[in-house]
């Protein structure tokens, strides 16, 4: 499972031990908010005259991820990007993290030193100060929990309430590459589980396999809606899937939506590979999930300042409640948007 | 494990479901620091002109407790007062929790709702907002993530790293109950599993019981402290056992210290239940950990203010780093203070 080949049992250091080797190359970015970082009963931040977003999130081994094709180092790097992204999703600044690990025996301090360095890499990119966490023992394979911490200027945060009727949607980037791209791990890892001398074959489709296990939060659209003069009515990052995220806006609005298939952004990869598994690539945009997209709803009046952008796609708009959530597929038939396949508990 | 007869599965309500259902009852307490809490991508909190405080810990099923003696709703109580302790031992307030829970399929809502009641309980005992949080499966039991958050004035926040030599060393409450009642409630375990017809023995022993099951964070203290005029020169809570946080204010501040055997608080039951299991009553207070008891030192001129504190001891002092940190027995023999027994990763 590790490639590095020196081993060094977590037992030799003990939990402060490891704490101080672990936080020892901690760079700090934050000036202005983080007072006190690790090496406290808690962190310390100041975040006068502005409001504090706070979001956590746990990723658990056997559920969130699969080590037989997740290198440490990503699993690091994406478990910060996920919590980030919660934080762009209220148009606040991301500027600090707390992470609490739990660690089986099976870890050497090398396994553990890769998951940190991806953490930490996230961590300079998106200069986010580490400030805290937790360290302890783990019976039951690896257990992250990322807590991730920010600030908005009051009138700038962006709740999931706040679509109006005609409002259009919106989303960055492109959908159901991170599904089709587990697919593709998953399949690899049976070839192998049956095979171990076959080599995975997954040439050609880093950018999918990207997207699965190395997200970016959307930083860059929640700086672009602000250099537009643009603030979006409403706002949610993508992370179970369109459909899903979409019924949240409307529930949380008290609103309906026209949704247009043929509007959807799905990357060619991303549709050739979903075909190829004889999957439906709507399907997989839908309902996918962890794509780690902004989606969002503006004024009519805003479309103007985005209608250059090409990271940025309007999807449909927001209708009255009656008018129901509708999805309008490319044969033109009205269905209605459900938020089908991933369950958290029929796992 | 479960009293409650009725069982509801979780994948009835899918998590969304779970989500709204564990939510209904959350009541907030602090319309000045919370904005906008559950329901969102990130809780939106308001700490202007004070300095914000951010913990976060993570327990897990068969390491931190044992479902086995554990009630789901004392878990849930004792998992947000081991957090709030944090935020106390900054010398701050504690106003918001976020609390991530992994579930496995073992759990019917019947006994999530029983953890979820207990950490309501103890949020509205302190005056806590329940702000955000995660619900996911978990194929690993059960996984407790519990991130707490509060403000202080900044001239307020007590660090570990400001002792000075000649300080006294104060500790809250008494120390060593937690660790005896786990021994009582490991042997009752044990005890039933040969023989499930016997009773559990803990007839007059809930004071050290309750110590272990339903422990409070010393949020009195702090008032206390405020209230006295009192700022302590530095400050940790008691998780480990008085000897490690003893070893972390000396290491953090750059001093040595002398504790005095005979000061160090122990209740009568604590000490008669250690003397039989065979155990060294100041051992189980040094080393026993769990106790969420304040440690800290103050200035020589606010002894007076603190003399007749019934609940708080002098157990030593602040000396000069090579002075050594010295443990004095009750005989008068000098011996090095060692964070001896717990080691996360040597369980």
């Amino acid at each position: 499972m590790f490639e590095n080949t020196e081993k060094t049992e977590l037992s030799q250091l003990g939990e402060f031990g490891l704490i101080d080797h672990l936080t020892q190359h901690i760079k700090l970015h934050q000036p202005d908010s983080t007072t006190k970082g690790v090496g406290d009963d808690a962190a310390v931040l100041d975040f006068s005259g502005k409001k504090t977003l706070v979001s956590n999130d746990l990723l658990l081994e056997g559920i969130h991820f699969d080590l037989a094709y997740t290198p440490l180092r990503h699993l690091g790097y994406k478990s910060i990007q996920v919590n980030l992204s919660d934080i762009y999703a209220m148009n606040g600044t991301a500027t600090q993290v707390t992470v609490a690990l739990g660690l089986s025996s099976k870890f050497p301090l090398e396994a553990i030193e890769e998951l940190y360095s991806g953490m930490l890499l996230a961590c300079d990119k998106y200069k986010i100060d580490l400030v805290g966490g937790d360290t302890t023992t783990s019976k039951q394979g690896l257990v992250i929990s990322v807590t991730s911490i920010g600030y908005a200027d009051e009138q700038d945060i962006c709740y999931r309430d706040g679509a109006n009727e005609g409002d259009l949607l919106c989303v960055s980037g492109d959908l159901g590459a991170a599904y089709v791209g587990l697919q593709l791990l998953e399949r690899e890892k049976l070839v192998y589980l049956e095979n171990p001398n076959i080599q995975p074959d997954l040439e050609g489709k880093d950018y999918i396999i990207e997207r699965q296990l190395k997200p970016e939060a959307r930083k860059d659209i929640v700086e672009l809606l602000k250099a537009s003069g643009i603030k979006p009515t409403s706002m949610i990052d993508v992370s179970d899937g369109l459909a899903s995220e979409i019924l949240h806006l409307c529930k949380q609005s008290d609103k309906g939506c026209s949704l247009y298939e043929e509007k959807i952004p799905i990357d060619q990869m991303t549709y050739d590979t979903a075909r190829d598994f004889g999957l439906d690539p709507t399907v997989c945009a839908l309902s996918g999930g962890e794509d780690y997209e902004l989606l969002f709803t503006i004024k009519q009046s805003d479309f103007e300042q985005l209608r250059n952008q090409p990271d940025i796609s309007v999807i449909g708009h927001i209708t009255e409640k009656s008018a129901g959530k509708n999805l309008i597929s490319k044969s033109g038939n009205v269905h209605e948007l459900k938020a089908q396949g991933w369950n958290a508990f029929k796992a």
